[in-house]
């Protein structure tokens, strides 16, 4: 088959299913293999997938392992947040934003390799095939894609213990049986659904949650942290500058350990149906707090307003994989223009699951306690101003009333 | 002056400031004067307005004193929260969706009663002004608006201290000082705002919550509750049914109880400034949760992305005091369009400050386990159908992609 | 093959393709046909479909021809005239709106005859399939629909000839050879595209055009006309009542004789490609200038920019074929509540290609020329009054004004 | 009184109108007056003026006369014109985009010249005021704005003789009388509006159109022309190279000559009103449909898509005077963004009043006529992924079938 692929990039976890692909890319297409396992923070270490690659035959120079976590936040986490986006009012796009990212590297590797294919182990029913194919074909229109779950006959978890078996692909014990729901992780988040999961009427048991304690078992005593921010990104926590990966870590470590970012949801996919996850995004839910209380001063109702009305296009355009899109990227230009003078610091207060803004100061504040004040204030503004502008907002409602009242 | 009110509805809460405008109206524009008291379940006795109305020279059938609590949560805060309206991605609206069912009835009492004119007793400085005046006019095109703050010259407490002595007005004990800050409240909520509050870096010392008791302070121990709907209405918790203004009120209970509803914000007023507002709205957190999870199976992404994108506008309309104008009504028949199966019972967790989603189930439910399934979902979905649906998606950003390169 | 269609409904125009269709359905599936022939005003005779499916062994009994014309033109295309709906600021849409109907009469035939499928003769690189899909599948979720250009291997015209001949199809000489581009039309529109207008550079030859003269062929000496308004459908012609139908069948006489409503244009497929098309919408374009002109007058500020705002979504909705879906219905709940007193006379000019609105009328109007007038207002509107305003509006830039002058 | 300006730069026409202004400014608040009279290519010589601010007292070197037509059109118009901007379905913004630019230079002559006020001869009826005040306190919020209109009590056209009498400002012999109705012109337009033309049911005489001839008295052979687009911008005529402001001239004198461009129209102001414009923009409509057209093949749907939808918002800026404003500001990142590669030729038909897109061209085009050929397409689309892909997009649309069909 002309089309088939000679040289695949593989999007390699170390796991039992990429193994599984990686062997079957081998056998069913005949092609070379090259793996790339990407540290975004999933809090896995990547050594044992460099092992488990040589072990299946991947040439050491064919083996890809790096280190994303700094570019994941800076360059992907970071502006998303400065557009406050969330999909459908609740989930922070914790899996959605890490793709985009891993696209780039498997196609710029398979650039680098003389690849003429990447591949991916993301189902066929899920969001995921999207994101990685839209951003591989956006990158480099000529690209193979192969999405082995929608291609192979291993449809069953039987029928793939026993390809394992047959290609000496090691199994650990406890991947020989089913597992009771599907685990998504990196620096942002981490994403539980599937089987035990797919009953949206029942609550998720408690050992589901894996990065944040419940807010039961959180201390008894409100912690406040202060972050500060510049631009619109996260910069420093209690006066402290950090990276943006560190950042995002240590709020990562504050919000877990305060039962911070906990969701039950259920959402649409892009593919058409609804599917409930469980979702663990301990710092993300803070900094999105955070980030809402610097703007509350440092952006006027003109520039808030319109982020606000386009927040929601803007994270469907990531859920649903656009990320490498014209729209996506000019809602980003209009976004970060915004976030000139977002500059400041926000005081919030960490409790038993809920975090609070208390308190938000920036040189670059447009609250002025001068024109605000129920105290005499000298003259900053003038109540009888108010009139005209009433009577003038309400002069087409005055006409509207009456014409209404012709035809009543 | 041919332009002074002959006969004037003042919106009077019997407390001293209406007091003083109540009197001021009658000496500067020797004019009758109707009161207008509403029970809005501001948690205050009405019977002391209609004494302190008569101490002042009203007569009795010009004293007019309403329970309006289940119009006002079943015409204007359900139609509401079936938008999941918050304004500026936090406030829930609780003051400004009040004032246009009190301008109705100002209006109206007005047309009873021949009168004229209609005033109020909000600042020139805040949204309130605009609210009550924008839905007057809206209703009633000929009305005349007082706004006493507005041309007074009484603009000290000692003035207006003064005034009150002088005009034999009882001044409470405790009103002679300055409040430390000013209060308003509804069935929906209770906000505070200006002075001891004035500045936004501080956060709000613990007295100044009166309808929520402290996380810190609620029971160490979750509860849970069912919240059912009908049509994007709420009709029922824990299986009872309950008319609107009972839900709001039992909601009410159940979140105060358990910290529920507080907000440190600073928003942007429609007169152009910033302020600082603390706002409970315990039942209104609790409802808007519940209802964001019934519309998670019930809405499907169609839906419910086109109400999402709208409700910052629909929001802003509210806040900025539009409720009786086309372009609101237009909204609210999109919205309510989309609400004709939200019918279901929401499961949530309240427990220290936090309200979580954590079961729905509905006959009307679009979630389809047969699809989302992870086990074999016997042919309800075609897996490469996906394949198609994705290269077409990726039709154009591969044409962008070959375009851009040329240009690289 | 248990999926196959057993009973199907064919959208049958009588042409030489459709009856290729009803043939092969026959062969491929062994199947029964059912035929549904529309008059959507496309100009042709329907009882030629007749003989000629009778002539390919369909029983009278299923053979269903049926004038459609005041349903499309009162249920679909005046609801989206409401809207003054054009896609990518141009095109009418005059295509997009006549799929839905098909495919509701299909589902309705198929239900009536107990029919398991449906099946066009749409190619699978446009539209049309989609519209026609979408809409069969929101209808009934259980029908099938069968795209024959999207699975058999007739691929060239020769082949569907051969196959032709093969099977008795009658075809006309004109036939044999290729068309230089294709047709469709309705009583909305004509559109021609493909082939010899393929090249986007290239003017469209004038014989292409077919139910409008050239503007240079249009009477010299401008026609005046006007159009009356009901709640934002056009309800008469220079005062004579009519029904919807024959209101856009005037409208194109009138529009067509003036070189009105020609349309080289380039747009974006739904399925991601970009094509060029030759638009003809005589009649719609005169009947939007007038909806434009009669709405000047009796919506308001409000009404209007919410609607402006949201029509390239709704526009979007129905090229991309979701008519029957949740989000245009609660699209059309919104624009027809703004068209409640959307009720007048406009008076237009046509000439030689160009219609203008040159005048209009209302008892609706909100036109107040005591307010605008450059003469004395006689206190209508208090010039005093913009001072506050502009005011008010300005604070917010000040503010923003004086702080960044601190960071320049 | 303190608040009295002391140096105000006036926004001088020479005319008689904005000479009143400039005595009425000495005499009424006894203050220094600077004189700023632009070229816009509103088409009258502008030495006059300096002779008669001279002859009014005013010192040469207050006297500041500028050619603004380049700056007007690189930096105002051609920016708008990237995003397609028409205000409510129609209207250019001709007069809307002039104000900003002009409230520009009077407070940088103000900071120049040490003024402490700029004044503008814009009535308190208008949008032109606003316009006016809105970007002059964005630029410099301590700025004082004189609108003598407002404060004056010279309020009709007897009384201002009179005061021009009694101030020896000389009175053209024509300017004695009333106008018949009051014209606005630079070089994006010629708009003319009241007295004459306040009953929008009566079609404008011919004589208020100045710069357009009537379609009827223009050529009765088409003219084709092409202009040549860089990054969005207009940069070439018929393949000759010209500046912003030049190729605005040349296609004002090939718009006008056939008639294009005219348009009779009710708009909301800004301040609440109706009122009904005659507006003549040859140059602009020209232009708006060559930028549309050079769109249609180098923007792809997202892009293009999200652009229209913001269009009216952007629009709706310019028309109320925020162009100064954040968000006026973030909507032209987005826009400016789009436009990278909307770079090609456009072929145009000019004929009796209208302009049509015949041809476009580009190297960034998006056009694939390999992908959309009716011909054999070598594989570049396979026709089955459509299929896929409509399955995919119907998926959600079914299950709602499925559920509400259960509530029938």
């Amino acid at each position: 088959m002309s089309d088939a692929p000679k040289k695949v990039v593989l999007a390699y976890s170390g796991g039992l299913d990429t193994s599984i692909i990686l062997k079957w890319l081998q056998t069913e297409y005949n092609c070379e293999v090259v793996t790339f396992t990407a540290d975004l923070g999933q809090g896995e270490e990547l050594e044992p997938a460099r092992q488990k690659a040589e072990l299946l035959g991947i040439k050491p120079e064919d083996i890809h392992i790096e280190d994303l976590r700094e570019e994941f936040v800076r360059d992907f986490v970071f502006p998303m947040f400065r557009a406050n986006a969330v999909y459908e009012g609740e989930y922070l796009l914790g899996t959605s934003i890490a793709r985009p990212l891993i696209s780039k590297r498997l196609v710029e590797i398979a650039k680098a390799t003389g690849a003429d294919a990447v591949a991916h182990g993301a189902t066929g029913k899920g969001n995921d095939q999207v994101r990685f194919e839209l951003s591989a074909y956006a990158l480099d229109p000529s690209i193979k894609v192969i999405a082995p779950w929608r291609e192979w006959d291993l449809t069953s978890r039987t029928k793939l213990i026993e390809f394992a078996e047959q290609n000496q692909i090691p199994i650990a014990k406890d991947k020989r049986g089913e597992a009771p729901f599907s685990v998504d992780a990196n620096l942002l988040h981490t994403s539980s659904e599937g089987k035990a999961l797919e009953n949206p009427a029942e609550e998720a048991p408690d050992y589901v949650y894996q990065r944040t304690v419940s807010p039961e078992d959180a201390p008894n005593t409100p912690e406040y942290i202060e972050v500060t921010f510049e631009r619109g990104d996260a910069v420093a926590i209690n006066g402290e500058a950090m990276s943006p990966a560190t950042i995002l870590t240590k709020l990562n470590e504050l919000g877990g350990k305060h039962g911070i970012g906990r969701l039950d949801f259920v959402e649409n996919r892009f593919v058409g149906m609804k599917s409930r996850g469980i979702y663990e995004t301990p710092g993300g839910t803070v900094l999105l707090a955070a980030h809402r209380g610097i703007e509350q001063i440092t952006l006027d109702s003109g520039a808030g307003h319109l982020k606000d009305s386009l927040m929601p296009r803007y994270a469907e355009l990531i859920y649903n994989g656009f990320w490498f899109s014209p729209e996506r990227e000019m809602l980003q230009a209009l976004i970060d223009k915004s976030q000139e003078h977002v500059t400041g610091t926000v005081r919030l207060k960490l409790y038993k699951g809920s975090v609070n803004t208390v308190g938000r100061w920036s040189d670059h504040s447009l609250y002025s306690e001068k024109h605000v004040t129920f105290e005499d204030d000298a003259g900053a503004y003038d109540q009888k101003d108010a009139a005209g502008f009433i009577k003038l907002n309400a002069l087409r409602l005055k006409l509207i009333g009456n014409r209404n009242a012709k035809f009543k």
